[in-house]
């Protein structure tokens, strides 16, 4: 009762710090991460995969505009778990970043040039009074002078370089499920195999073909591509994840 | 009681994260959709219905005056939920939007564009201080390439892509009722008895002429189209919703 | 008790929503409405009348000084009911969109324009922070493209379009006895008849000349009048309100 | 109690509204108002009689020094109550607009309007945060084509017009004082000798020439010219409030 | 305790009114007045006397770092009690107030001028947010068409004119002082000796020639003079107010 | 508890003193960097060396991504220890001021004056209000005339320099440490080997070659180079410090 | 309890007045200035002496990096005690103001004039809202027209000037010290000698020569001189204080 009220303190107003050196609207904006469906992102030597559990809630709902996956630019895709609408701002940063690189430097802009510039607009919203901080984090991959690249951004602003990583719902469970099976030698193919299989694993291992969205940046094309419905369901298929029946509600995308 | 004392703690002043993640002046906003009277859109491959239930609340008031349907650009209509005045806010900034594009590119905006647009501006008010959410939901219909486009926006900044989707009160139940009578073939005629029929679905399956706005924009016109009170009636008489009585009071627009 | 604490946790400081998505400082806005004297529009086929219950609080006291009834433009006029300082501001707002307009384009402002110019004013108010909304709504009635048209705005920032209504203290009584009476054919000065009985019914159905403000923009003259004390007598006396006598105190303009 | 903890709630911090539609902080500078000795302005057929009581609270302060009736410009005079420095401010901005009006005109400013600019200029400090109101009431009289004219503004920025009226400390005495005495058809001398009685009323009916400030604005002359301390001396002695002894104390200007 | 409460209410944050119209923060800062060592003025037909109590904290304090009294013109001097460090702000505000008359008008500023320039640069701070009030009163004499003048300005901004004036500690026993003794028809130099005997008569009528300062503007030389210690010694001797011995230690200059 | 509640009275909002004099939003910060893992610096005449832990919480992690050592510029390094996305803004702002040192004077800037532009820059969060201070220490080593030189700044913006330091977790246990084994003739390889050990003394005296970053800049080649991961695990094993198994998830870098 | 309650009342937010007329942020900043080790001035009729206790906290800091004594132009010094960070941008912003009037004028800025440049810089700190005042006490030594000024400034920005003064912890001890043996005829190397027994006076009158700076301006030679650790020893053994042994450690610069 008496740490509650100590905690309510330092979550009222602006970013401030906590005594025991904490910012606690960062914590909660993690905790709105929490609350969005899981996005997966595995580096493979053939490239990257980026995937997102995209349950719709509603058959009315187009299962296409539950945007988690997005270009950020020809060699580089974005997954997002999280704040929507927090997503979409820090998306529209990042190609407006990739694109003032190519105008400037004639080059597409580094991976983790890339997230480093997106972290660093994530601090401001941290430090500086008059806003909140993003709700949201970021898997950014892409290929990088011939090298897959897969990053995270959290909402302190903090970017990670990951072999494998979830991100939202159920993040502990997928990761513990990415430690246990990924190996250095994967192939892309195998890569979006094992993606799929870990977000299955918080859906009973079940998934649909629309309930999923799938992009892959391999580095022979260097270049951002998402899969079809059709593809997704073969994955699903071959790996064993095809669903009995769904009736999800509560999740938020 | 403590569960209460906690959720004040986090609804004063700025829109901030509460400790379980959650934006409560957004969630407030939406709230404040909830107290408006439904707003109903369907899609048929042969164009997208808006429809409104703008039942008056005096016999005095000219039922044109209580405006939910608006045209925001040729091709384009956007029908409303919630706060008028934040509505009219919102509509006005849709239809710059569409001028602008008009002029620096010579052509319609893309409905998405138009929605994603208008989804950017509201997230800026439920980021940076000084200035509280907008408390209105919108239906952004029309047509685009060919194809028509039916999107929501939220208090929150999401835009979302439907088949089918209600906003404001009773949602839930109209919602079911598109769930469970909408079929991907419908005609635009069977698209405007829908919508009609859910919005009486919350008001003892009656609608008056005059109690109900309608607009529809078909493929073959790419023309946003208000129905007379005339046309109104005869869906009404057509699809046996016509009043015995009406008395509303309470419902604010 | 419980739900009064709530209820002031939303109204200090900045416009925010309440949790059941109210903006309390809007409808405290609508209570200083209230706390000012009533005035009435009427519109007929032949034009439309706006009048003004302006008892003095003291006989020393120009009743030409309080204001309650202004001409916008020369086919327009607006009442007021409400806190009488931000009258003045809306009053001046208005006028000013309508000389722009006839700068601008070379002809009179629309009588729904100049309504939602000022509307959208009002509606800034109750967005941004830094300021309060304004304690005061509007009838604005005019003539457009020969058509008689009258408006309400109140401290939300919605637009109504009425063919009669009352603001101000005793608004319920008022209305309902201008929905009793109201036919669509009256001719003007059954038109004045009407707004005048409706504000004497809250007065014991009696009026002063100079108690009273009375203006009128016929279809024929496209201009804003102000009746004569001589005039309005003629029609009390027309309509048997004529007072025995009466010592108003505690109403404010 | 809880009124008393409910009123508390709504007077920190910027002016907004009661749950009962009251701006608090305005009443509190009424009170402020009332806290200043008593101005009173008459108007008569003649012209308009400026008269405030100034007693002063040391024998060693000059009674020049305690100003409260001001020129404003050639033909318009004006008469504080409240806090003394608020009222400085808004003379000074009344001979501003008076002054900008000469050059921009060419002519002398309408008494009208000059009043209200300045309430104009009073309404924002009322909507606007980041100032409080002001603590001041004003009479403004002068002479408008030829006519007498007397104006109150009050701390919410209304502006009222008067045959007779009194701004202060104990108004309600005062103003039924003038209510009971004022005559339509008064000389200059008679409307002098009426603004005299109504101060000496609140203070056992005795004045010294020194403790009072009476200015004119003729309608012959148009011009503001203030009463020398024999001329009030003759007034004092010919309506009998010559005074015995005289030691206030704690009356603020 | 009630009554404490609801003071408390009223004065943190911006400078706002209370409920009986008064605004703590500028009373407030009249304490901060009475915090500082007495100065006193003295009007005589020869000139005006400037006089300040600066009691020094330690003897290794050089006397003339303790500045009370300032030379703002060459005809006009100010002398101040309360917030050592606002005062300074105001006497630079004063000096350049002068100089810029002096620039552009080509004379020297009069003193009820610089006064007045003064008071409304102090009560900008009691009305508008973001800042406190100025814990300072001042003392401005000079000689303006060769008359003696002598104003006092407060925490709120208001200006008097005295024949004799005391600000700071002991206000009341030295106003009182003064007004027994104070004759219209003084000599500079007994005004000076009336000035040092007021200060002295809150300090056992005791006075060390570095513990005061002394200036005069004298009507013939319309020129600020700061008077030697030796000069002070001599009027010490003169009105009997040598000291046996000293050690204040609490007063703030 | 008492004292408690009057320590939460001063860290909410800005931040200001507390009654002892105290910035608890600093120390707050402080506690922040304590949050992270330790780094240290170690000044031999040879050259400076830096040394960070950065134990990863994850296999799947790429340690490189947990940077806690970055060059500053040729000649100059910084070690950070706290909010890892505050560190990135120092260290960037750091970078900017070398690069315009270069640019402006053609010539290297010195360790002291890059040390303190980076604390000028921190010292502003602490005193200007709308933002928080930054949570983060810094170790800035270099090169500077020949000389080796190791500065720390806190998060007051202070400058310290050091022969030995460490910053972050277990800092005491750490400084003793090297306050025990430090000599003033180390050469470059004693002072890599006492950095590890220092940093193994917490942590059951093991350390991983990809659990540390080591960072040197000599005196002869004044060039800031990190050191291979065999490097550091020769280092390792020379120091006795080769881990038996490591699972450490708590801390943050 | 009572008064502490009523004491927290004004001491959050920003630098207000105080029922007493205090500004307790202020009186916080002077706690400050307390926390920090000693500094002491000492003004002789050959130049004036500034002297620091830098006593370090640990063996491996370098003493010349906790910097007490600063040279802000050729003839003139300052120490300082208190918030470290807070005393760097005060002397920066000194020393520039010396370089703009050597610019500007030709010529040394006279060390009033300096001083009263940084108190008006202070003084902003403690009126202007948005920042917290400085939690520092500055020594200002220097020679001016060949003679020698030494003068402090406090955080409320009042200037005094000295003959010999202290600031920082044991002030009073200290200063008492001073009192007791200082003399208008003391040679320079005396003034040293006074100063570091004030200093040893509280430290069991021991020092040690890295623990204390001294720096001199000579009237002879109007130029700022740091004393080498030499010459301080020399004058540590000649006043009897070598130490014997030390181990401070809480004491904050």
């Amino acid at each position: 009762m008496q740490g509650q009220a100590q905690q309510q303190a330092y979550d009222r107003g602006i970013t401030i710090f906590s005594p025991d050196g904490r910012l606690y609207q960062v914590e909660y904006a993690r905790e709105a991460v929490k609350r969005g469906t899981a996005s997966v992102g595995v580096r493979t030597p053939e490239g990257v995969v980026l995937a997102a559990d995209k349950r719709s809630r509603s058959p009315l709902m187009e299962p296409t505009s539950v945007e988690k996956i997005h270009k950020a630019d020809d060699h580089a895709g974005i997954a997002s778990a999280g704040h929507v609408a927090d997503a979409r701002q820090l998306i529209d940063f990042a190609r407006r970043q990739a694109q003032v690189n190519r105008l400037r430097y004639g080059e597409a802009i580094g991976i983790e040039t890339l997230t480093k510039n997106v972290t660093d607009h994530i601090q401001q919203y941290t430090q500086v009074g008059g806003a909140r901080p993003f709700g949201v984090a970021l898997l950014i991959g892409g290929v990088e002078n011939g090298e897959p690249r897969l990053y995270e951004t959290d909402p302190s602003g903090t970017p990670y370089e990951w072999k494998a990583v979830s991100i939202g719902a159920d993040r502990s469970d997928l990761q513990e499920h990415l430690e246990e099976n990924y190996d250095d030698d994967l192939t892309l193919d195998e890569g979006v195999g094992l993606a799929l299989r870990a977000i299955a694993s918080a859906n009973d291992d079940e998934l649909a073909a629309d309930g999923v969205d799938v992009a892959t940046i391999t580095t022979d094309s260097e270049a951002f591509v998402e899969l079809s419905n059709d593809e997704i369901a073969t994955y699903i298929a071959e790996n064993d994840l095809e669903p009995s029946d769904e009736d999800d509600e509560d999740a938020e995308e």
